[in-house]
């Protein structure tokens, strides 16, 4: 399922969709149709556990192409969000988990050339995200090297502390995009969180795609563009430490909670370490695409104090 | 005023409590008594804003020495847990300062020597909360570096975006004293989180000293011991950063939400930078205080996997 977070007009409450089709049909409707209690938002869906999940599907499966009436609406006609608006924690982000954007950032950077021999985390605070659409903000005043970087996300559906390499993939929800987005010049003593934590500085969505679909998060094409040109293009086939590894490693130490969502690390092609860099202004529109999930679309705006 | 979160008995919910002398005042019961409505958590008081935290001022007041039948408890026969026992986003952590951590963590670590320009940030996250006389997790499977470091907590109070230091005090709710305790051989690349995130690495509390009560926070002495000698001793007025200062800077690119909490820094005398280098480790017991909020203590406990 492609499970988005929407709203049907601009003032209602966000709430629960699934895709189908050309349509947004709206999960909790749908569960009063058929008189089965399912959650209206995407975190109580995924608190709602396997059983909620397969109800969902159950229900969804039964209407087939034709929601029952009032349940859908054209997707044209909504507004999505980020499919977790506000999530309960920072965003976990891994860093330098591609190896040819290892190469480029300690080119560019001040990363080690050296291959991190366990994942290298940071976070983004729940302030930075924004769902589709939503611009991102430059602000002049703290930083000229705003930085692009497409990655795949991982949304955790159920608790996991200490989990083993080899279960940990059960543990996972579901899948979306997010940009990590990267004010160069806004690293702190090499710590990263106020150059990638700013408030829009995490687009994510415009779905989740439930992990039964994408069985092998491992062979996903992604890219992205700015202003129609490709700047980067990878498949996750090369990721250093893969998604599993990435839960059984985090989860050593940190326990992850239904919900938390890891940001997987980006591929060569980011605006540091291109001859000469290039970084995103105001006017600019930068597209990512994870190839099964979906493509987010955000405009740079001008967001300096006056 | 004092104010506590609170289990009355092991298995009663958690509450937002008043410390008055040897008692634990419950906020909400002492609003049922004089017919006001006040908040039953420490997030519901700070989202009430000014006027909540008013209210339950004058009710204290009205109170004085002998608060109504059925609403106190004595201080002993409670649980305190930490004060927000669930921050809504990262516990935003500082590094690097105050003078002499500086010269330190340069000498044994691998930051350096100079003088940060700006506030050197990182997160914990709310997984990694804990409340007074909880234990501190060992786990000698990922780290044989545990360290200590006592901290002022800057509890905020308002949304706080783009503010200029000298309103920046306004958006402060309070006070509390967090220890920001540090694998330091779980640093990533440089990255701070996985080595200060880890479950149980936040102790907070005991209480949150509201601000009107601590009009400069730059006047604090904090000290920390271990199984009973002194390690850490300073001032707060020793912060490279002020109070003031971190919230300005954090708020430019990061809006601060009531509840957020921010760990302003530890002084010299951590166990990395000794000579020889101390850890904590399993039977060990950490005692952490700001004067004029607090101590906290905390046992170091094994929690290896078997």
């Amino acid at each position: 399922m492609k499970l988005v977070t929407y709203r049907a007009t601009v003032e209602a409450e966000a709430r629960l969709g699934v895709i189908a089709g050309d349509l947004v049909v709206d999960a909790a409707l749908l569960g009063e149709a058929y008189d089965e209690a399912i959650p209206d938002s995407m975190l109580g869906l995924i608190d709602s556990g396997r059983p909620g999940l397969a109800a969902l599907s159950a229900l969804v499966a039964k209407a087939g192409a034709m929601p029952p009436i009032g349940t859908a609406t054209a997707l044209v006609n909504v507004t999505l969000l980020a499919p977790i608006p506000r999530p309960r924690k920072n965003v976990f982000g891994i860093g330098l988990n591609y190896l040819d954007h290892v190469a480029e950032s300690a080119a560019a950077l001040d990363t080690d050339a050296a291959l991190p021999k366990q994942p290298v985390i940071f976070s983004k605070p729940p302030t930075s995200v924004i769902g589709p659409n939503e611009p991102i903000a430059h602000n002049k005043s703290i930083t000229r090297q705003l930085d692009w970087e497409v990655e795949l996300g991982v949304v955790i559906g159920t608790t996991a502390r200490r989990v083993t390499r080899s279960n940990a993939l059960n543990h996972v929800f579901g899948y979306t995009v997010l940009i990590d987005v990267s004010a160069r010049d806004c690293r702190r003593a090499g710590q990263w969180i106020y150059s990638k934590g700013q408030d829009t500085f995490c687009p994510m969505g415009p779905c989740i795609v439930t992990a039964d679909d994408i069985p092998d998060p491992q062979v996903l094409d992604l890219w992205l563009t700015l202003n129609g040109v490709e700047k980067q293009r990878s498949n996750t086939s090369h990721m250093l430490f893969k998604v599993d590894e990435l839960i059984a490693d985090l989860s050593q130490g940190i326990t992850l909670e239904p919900g938390d969502i890891i940001a997987s690390g980006t591929p060569a092609g980011v605006g540091a370490g291109r001859t000469p860099q290039e970084w995103m202004w105001p006017g600019d529109v930068v597209v990512a695409t994870v190839d099964g999930i979906g493509t987010l679309r955000h405009s740079i705006v001008d967001a300096t104090p006056e």
